[in-house]
C-alpha cells in the first residue's frame, strides 16, 4: 500500500524555523484517514454509518526536525485491534533522506451517535473484517 | 465595553518570525464571539437556539507585524446590520504601543439548521434587538 | 500547469460540519507555494536567497461549503505584477462537481532580510523574469 | 500561582462537535509559556537570550470532551528538572465543573542557537535557579 505523503506547509512552521510539534499530531490523523480510505472504509463513510472514533490517547516522540517544503512520509501499523479498541503506531520519515522525524501512537475507541461505546465486531462486522485483516498483515 | 485581548501564542508564529497571517482571521472570530457574549447573546446560545451564522466574506489588510507574546487588542464595529446580513469591521492593535497591526471586515448571514437563510428580525427578535442596539451605538 | 489539489482534513472542519473559513486562507498559501515550485522559483529558494514575501492583504468570498474528505482544486491567476507588488487571485472549486467554493485575492510585496522593500526586477532579475512571464500567460 | 485559563474557540472545534484533540497539545504550550512568564523567565526572554527549548516528546490522554466556549484550566507540574532536561505534566480541567478533560506530559531539552544541547545550570544559572526552585515547590 502506498505510504502517505505530506508536504510541509509554511503555516505549519513556527519561529524556531521548524515544523511546530502540534502538526505531527495532525499528520497522524491525515495518514489515518488516508489509510482507512485505501482500505475502502473511509472515515467519512464510517461517520455517515453512525460510527465516531475519537482519539483516546496520543503520544509523539520527536527525533529530528522537519522543515518547510520537506516531504514527509507517514507509515502506520496496527498495534492492537480487538473490535472495541484500535491502537496505531506511526513513523514519520523524510522522503528524501529516510531520516525518522517522529514516532508516535494513537488509541481510539468507537462510539455511536449517542456517544455510547460500540463493538465494531458486533455492530459493523463489515468494517471490523477490514480492520482485522489489515491488523494481521501490517 | 472592554476590548478583546489576545496574547500571541508560539504556535501562531511562522518561520518569518512573525504571526502567520491566517491567525488574524481567527482573532476576528475570537473577538466576534467575545463581543456576542458581552452583549448577552453568546454565539453558543445562538447556535443552540437554531441559528448558524457562517462567514460570507473576509478581508484583512496587514499593516505591521505582531510577534510572539505580544498582546493585541481587537476592536469591532458594526458596519451594517439589517436583520439579515451583518457586516463587522475590526482593528487589531498592539496593546503596548497602540500601533495598528491589521484592519479587516467580515460579512455574515443567518441560517437555520436546515441551511436556509433567516431574518433575525422576524424569527429571533430578541437577538435582533441586541444586535440592532449595538449597531447604533458602536 | 497542473492545478493544485488539497484533500480536506478532519482537523480543518468545525462544529458547523464544514471547513472552517480560516483554512481557505491557508489553502491560498498552499497553492501559491505550489505554483512557485512549479515555476522553478520555490518559495523556499526565494527565502534562502534573502527574499521574504509577506502577505499585505487577503480577501475571500465564501460561496459554497467544503466538507471533510472533499478534494478541492485551487487555481491562481496573477492580477498584477510589477516587480515590487504581486497580486494574485484564487478560485477554489470542488474537484468532483466543479462548484466554486471560494474566490479570493492576496497582495504581496518583497522584503530583504532586514525588512526593507526590494524590487525583484532590480535585485533578483532571475525571479522577476519567471514571475513576469507567468503573469503574461495566466 | 494563578492557573492558566483558556476559553475554547470556535475554530478549535471539529465536526464531531468537540475540540479537536490536537488543540490540547497547543494548550499545553500556552500554559507552559504562561507559567514561564509568571516565573519571570518568559520564553520570549529565553529565546532572546539564546536558548531554544524544543519539545522532545508529548503525551496526552483524553478523558472527557471540551466544547466550544467552555473555559478550561491547565495546571502544570514539574515532573523532572536537572538543568538539561525538563519534564512537565499537565491537567486540563473544565473551570465550571472541575471535570478532567485531558492529562498529559511534555519533555524538553535546551539548545543554543546553533542547535547544540546546553545545560541551563552551567550556561544560564539565573534561569536554572528559577526552574529548580519551581520544580521543588510544585
Amino acid at each position: 500500500m502506498k505510504v502517505y505523503e505530506h508536504r510541509v506547509q509554511y503555516y505549519e512552521t513556527d519561529q524556531m524555523g521548524i515544523v511546530h510539534h502540534s502538526n505531527y499530531i495532525r499528520w497522524f490523523e491525515e495518514a489515518r484517514v488516508d489509510l482507512l480510505g485505501k482500505l475502502g472504509i473511509g472515515y467519512k463513510t464510517m461517520e455517515e454509518s453512525g460510527i465516531l472514533s475519537p482519539v483516546l490517547e496520543v503520544h509523539a516522540i520527536y527525533k529530528t526536525m522537519a522543515h518547510f517544503d520537506d516531504i514527509v512520509q507517514v507509515e502506520i501499523k496496527v498495534e492492537k485491534y480487538n473490535g472495541i479498541v484500535l491502537e496505531l503506531s506511526y513513523e514519520v520519515k523524510d522522503k528524501e533522506t529516510g531520516e525518522v522525524r517522529c514516532c508516535g501512537n494513537t488509541k481510539h475507541c468507537f462510539l455511536n451517535r449517542e456517544g455510547r461505546p460500540l463493538s465494531l465486531k458486533k455492530s459493523y462486522p463489515e468494517f471490523d473484517k477490514v480492520l482485522y485483516k489489515f491488523s494481521q498483515t501490517a
